[in-house]
């Protein structure tokens, strides 16, 4: 957005994981339709409402495209990898070139041949422990990071000059057969397919002696995107307070400082409001509604709903410029999954239009202002609301 | 869509032909508004409602776009030529590579001049019996078929090995002067022309005793636009059920198996409570609406509606996981024609989000969940709510 431009305003995205739902029958209404939630109601009357989509019309996101909309970069250009992914779900921060892949322990039997795909679902301690074995391998100038995910799936991180991801995976997804070599799918993938393989035999060396994991399977192998940053696009200085990995880890790809903060919503809260002077963007991530949503527990998406709302005046005491609260896609209990329902979306400013819409929930954002919009819109509309974008021609 | 993914639920595309109007200036209310149409208000009410817009803001569709919009194919980029929309509009079944044109009987003076492109327009019985005289030759390995349409129109088909459609037409498209040899327009398509005016010269021939109708025009070569079918994208198994050929005839370019079915909409209704438990999509089409339209007649477009209606408990009894209705353009009858208003559609599926529509009607769809909705988004939406799509990303 060559329109950014730095101002001392500052924005708050606030984003209420799974947030969207469905009606129940008896009563007709969603988990936020039943919930009581004051502040977040206030915030819709005095702001303006919508309806966001995060990829396209039907289409049901997983965590990583719904935040990346909402953060502004088109999903679905910049859908990441799998390796990639399983690398930041854990929160390990990648580095420009840096190359994942997702492995599991495996059981080979006595011929070489895969006995089970998981070595027994080892525990994550075992798996822990078996990571510590094989990390900083150095392979042709190439260092190999191995981290534990949980059970038997792990994390292995290849760091060094041009690496290439276009590689088959050594994992054959089927027993009674040997682990695959790796292979190169492009010729220029030739040396990081040999480097693999090196570190797969040491690897098969180094666990020979802890059956059942007596060796790993690796799969997805992809490199870490290179977007550029929030900070190169808007030209703001972003922060990230979420307590859960996998959405420290999404902030990091996309250039956010990520904050020290605690488990609860409550130190969420108490994170915003020390770093508060030091950053003009904040996206602050509550996870329990998902969680809740794909329990399908409605009651405890409704609890957690107010719970947030009631923790809202401690960030909209520090009268941001802009705040925008929604989410990252729908979670709706009844469904017990994410979903391809729209998602309320506010945004409230001072120099807002304001709508008809009194209530923030799914029914009553239909008529707001804002529409239906693409959740990529919603950066452009809060840094528009900041004054932080130029005008478009003269 | 790869995301697409089979599964038992079955969705119901009802299309009502020309469905959306325009006020009545004495009562102010529409077509479908005036029409007593209990049980698609029931449908509105328990499902979510919105408009579609079949191409763009402004733009009428022809039947062929209005359709392939609602089969999910972009409509400007699937829009197919005007030799296979003909051969499309008598239900003749294309092949992958055949080539077709439009054709006129016409009539040349002594001088070989044509003196009047239309052959004085003979009877639809006439060109039936011209087609057989000309039907089946073979020029190169390539069998022209030739088939009547109505009155001096014809189509003829082009069967054999890399026909190249960039021709011009043969039809000069005024009188007093020859017919044109038809031309390559590329330098591949020189066989194709070769072989066309071979026919050309052959047709002459055959034609000669047979003033007024003593020569065929051709214009429009286009090839089947080899179309992926609603198999591939959606791995769906689709059934068409529509009693009019232009109706058939886009249903096959997108690979659905077109059943047998009677004249009228309660044939039509039997034949997809016959077939239910055979194919997991049915595309159920209702022409009355657009014909009515068509002529202009406000009263006998609002009488098909409800007739429609009434029929409706036909499809509901049947429980389909997801049904749509709406239509692939408005033609108002106060227009006489197709219109570029957006179409109402309804979604109903024990997953949708409510809405407060209650009635099926082109300003109640205004504040629908569905919004102003792409006809290409009806699709994914449709498949969604019958669960047949995968997340996106993890």
């Amino acid at each position: 957005m060559e329109l950014s431009r730095t101002s001392p305003t500052k924005i708050l995205l606030v984003v209420i994981d799974g947030l969207g739902g469905l009606p129940d029958p008896t009563t007709g209404r969603t988990e936020l339709e039943i919930a009581g939630t004051p502040n977040l109601d206030r915030l819709a009357a005095r702001g303006t409402c919508g309806l966001s989509e995060p990829v396209a019309p039907g289409v049901t996101p997983g965590s990583a495209p719904g935040h990346l909309a909402l953060f502004g970069y088109d999903p679905v250009e910049c859908n990441i990898g799998r390796g990639v992914l399983e690398a930041v779900g854990i929160g390990y921060g990648l580095q420009t070139g840096d190359m994942a892949a997702r492995g599991n322990f495996c059981t080979l039997d006595d011929s070489g041949l895969v006995a089970d795909r998981r070595a027994g679902r080892i525990s994550t301690e075992k798996c822990t422990e078996l990571c510590q074995l094989l990390d900083g391998m150095v392979i042709d100038n190439v260092r190999v990071t191995t981290l534990p995910v949980k059970e038997h799936r792990m994390v292995a991180v290849f760091r060094g000059n041009d690496l290439a991801p276009d590689l088959s995976d050594s994992d054959p997804q089927q027993v009674g057969v040997p682990p695959n070599p790796v292979k190169p799918l492009q010729p220029e993938a030739d040396a990081t397919a040999g480097i693999v393989n090196k570190f797969l035999a040491q690897a098969k060396a180094r666990l020979a002696a802890h059956h059942s994991a007596n060796m790993v399977l690796l799969r997805g192998f992809s490199r870490e995107p290179g977007f550029p940053t929030m900070s190169e696009i808007y030209k703001l200085k972003p922060a990230a307070i979420a307590s859960y990995p996998m959405y420290r880890g999404l902030a990091k790809l996309v250039g956010m400082e990520v904050l020290e903060t605690g488990a609860t919503m409550d130190e969420e809260m108490a994170t915003l409001q020390q770093s508060y002077h030091d950053y003009d963007f904040f996206f602050l991530h509550f996870k329990g509604t998902d969680s809740a949503g794909e329990d399908g527990d409605f009651a405890r998406k409704v609890k957690v709903l107010e719970q947030i709302d009631s923790l809202l005046p401690m960030a909209t005491s520090l009268e941001p410029d802009v705040i925008v609260v929604t989410g990252d896609h729908s979670t709706p209990a009844r469904l017990k999954a994410h979903s391809w329902h729209p998602v309320p979306v506010l945004l409230c400013s001072r120099w807002c239009r304001h709508d008809r819409v009194h209530e923030f929930a799914e029914t009553a954002c239909l008529s707001g202002g804002l529409g239906r919009i693409k959740a990529t819109q919603i950066m452009p509309l809060a840094m528009a609301h900041a004054l932080k974008l130029a005008k478009f021609g003269a």
